[in-house]
């Protein structure tokens, strides 16, 4: 009998069922609670929140990504905290506070190695995937910005200060760190296309972006995008846009034009400037939906109430969409049928169906900012 | 004790450790024991198989898709049996023999529905995911081949003996069913590219491969690659090719030439021929190595021994290789750092690292054939 009312108490809670012990991972999701430093564990079939974990430290500035059998969760918080989340228990299974004060992180190809990239010594760290142990320590003369994966155990980053583009291959016994040159005054963010072949670093100190070709063996600096909005006045940056949602589509590049309320398209092959599309706000995230010609924006605040939705093959914009207040991500189901919307202030993640754009479920959520489902686990670059 | 004991037993397996009750699903996969009708559970981070299902009937030509949780697998027999078999319990859960002798399927964009394209009788019946329960029955005057998912809860399929091409809309009550005219005489396979955006459909009757725009509100055929190898004899076609192969890769498709040990490099914008390159037998599976400029292809027997590997920027082999016999599929690891082969006649599957191009592990299957990773249930088009 006592037995019996333990195991009863294990699996009581007094928000979410317990932890389903048979479960599969490929459509559950985490959403980040900035205020709280705790994770929403969300099931995209079932439209549901399933369960929360909670002391992720300071995860106002936050981002996360999955180990391949889509189980763990690597979080990397504001704090320099890096956390490994079990999907299925609902625990931290490792956390260490690596650093004063980190951005963003990546997994290696292989899901062996996950590496952050800190503020605070600047530099970046790269971890046992398995039990968070510190397998290279990467120092670097300021800030770094923009890490990502590189197929062959290999990840990409950029140094705020100094402009320095690295690429750290770390399949050998010692890391092997190659300095591709400089990217440019400044760069904010860069990403990795999704056929891993194009890093592309945005710049905040000039305008433009570099782009590196990481097929060649000798990846060197190439810029464009260097007068866009000249003949404009800058207006004042709200909001850093977010380069991990640049969008790839139709042969094209959608940016956000820092500074403008304007999308701009660059042909991918020729990075020469294609178009330009006027938008409601400073473009924050501009994603593509999956399967489809159309990207979807949303805006810094106070403009940060609003989507739009903007077809690659026109440049026009085909829908505006008031989701609610402070609306901070946007992430697509893997084959496009739908989006979950975190809006903050009204402390909602929303779901639109794609094809109607008509809301078909909300789920209450703190402070919702990032939204990961744990298909990122199969992309290169998320 | 006693019941101590029946809990051992259901745990003890001849083969296989027990199904792991907590248990990640997005790094599993199933490998298809043609011979046997059965299924090998594999676990792509371990190397290793985890598992065996058996009684799926006729799996001498099958293939398989999965649910969006990555739980699922819907397996299509060449029998025209349609079964539902669950990875982490490792049974069948529901089966139907649907028709004489089918040939393929495909699951909608939000899991909801599968769909089977049917050679006897022909026609494309679609099936409650769930339950698999009959939803629709589209009959068509022959058999039906190259049935792929769209977005937006639709099909398109194409019939063998007529040409004709349809888009079926399941979203709403009734199917829509709209004709989308004539591809040309004896399309032998279709493909649906990794954006949703174009349909190609490969031409056995006369020479070429038709597209359709399927962004298009009203999609038409578009004939290209018409005349290749017109100036050679063609050879007795060993092994039709497979289009689900086909590889889309820095701006080209890579086409398997039927009758021809020969690849084609098509510009994916203008529908030109760019470049072809001689291989080392008659193309049968053209794959895109994730994230990398590399395509890699097996081959039809009697050269079925051998894989070459081909970079999409010069259009040469760099590597060729000889994995074992009688390869019939390569599968890779999502983000590209694994292939896992199938060599049918060493009951073998081999895995090789893509960075070394060398074999790093191999697992004993029974009659191997197709390999299919969970990581497909995010892909439109898979």
């Amino acid at each position: 009998m006592k037995r019996a009312f333990v195991m009863l108490a294990l699996c009581a809670s007094p928000l979410f069922t317990s932890p389903a012990l048979a479960d599969a991972t490929g459509d559950l999701g985490l959403v980040i609670e900035r205020a709280t430093g705790s994770l929403l564990v969300i099931d995209r079939s079932d439209h549901a929140a399933v369960g929360r974990v909670e002391g992720l430290g300071d995860l106002s500035h936050a981002s996360l990504t999955y180990s391949p059998d889509e189980r763990f969760a690597y979080v990397f918080g504001r704090d320099g905290g890096l956390s490994k989340v079990d999907m299925l228990e609902r625990t931290v299974v490792a956390r260490t506070v690596q650093a004063g004060n980190s951005i963003g992180g990546a997994i290696s190809d292989d899901g062996s190695l996950v590496a952050v990239s800190n503020y605070e010594p600047g530099g970046v760290k790269v971890f046992d995937a398995g039990t968070l142990g510190l397998v290279a320590d990467i120092p670097a003369e300021g800030k770094t910005i923009g890490l990502v994966d590189v197929p062959g155990r290999r990840f990409a980053w950029t140094v705020w200060d100094t402009g320095e583009v690295f690429l750290g291959d770390f399949a050998g016994a010692e890391p092997q760190i190659t300095a591709l040159g400089n990217a440019g005054k400044n760069p904010f963010d860069a990403v990795i296309t999704d056929d891993a072949h194009t890093y592309l670093v945005g710049l905040f100190g000039e305008k433009g972006v570099t782009a590196y070709d990481l097929w060649s063996d000798q990846p060197e600096p190439r810029k464009f995008l260097t007068d866009y909005g000249k003949t404009e006045e800058d207006m004042p940056v709200y909001k850093m846009p977010h380069l991990q949602g640049w969008a790839f589509t139709e042969g094209q590049y959608a940016l956000p034009a820092v500074g403008h309320h304007e999308l701009l398209w660059v042909d991918r092959a020729s990075l020469e400037e294609v178009a330009t599309t006027p938008v409601h706000g400073q473009p924050v995230f501009v994603i593509a939906q999956p399967a489809s010609p159309y990207v979807w924006v949303n805006f810094a605040t106070p403009l940060n109430d609003t989507v739009q939705v903007v077809d690659s093959r026109t440049h026009t914009v085909v829908a505006t969409l008031n989701p609610g207040k402070a609306v901070l991500h946007m992430e697509f189901a893997p084959r496009g049928a739908e989006v979950w919307i975190s809006s903050r202030d009204d402390n909602k993640v929303l779901i639109y169906d794609t094809r109607t754009r008509e809301k078909v479920a909300e789920i209450a959520a703190d402070a919702p900012s990032g939204i990961f489902f744990t298909a990122r686990a199969h992309q290169p670059g998320l």
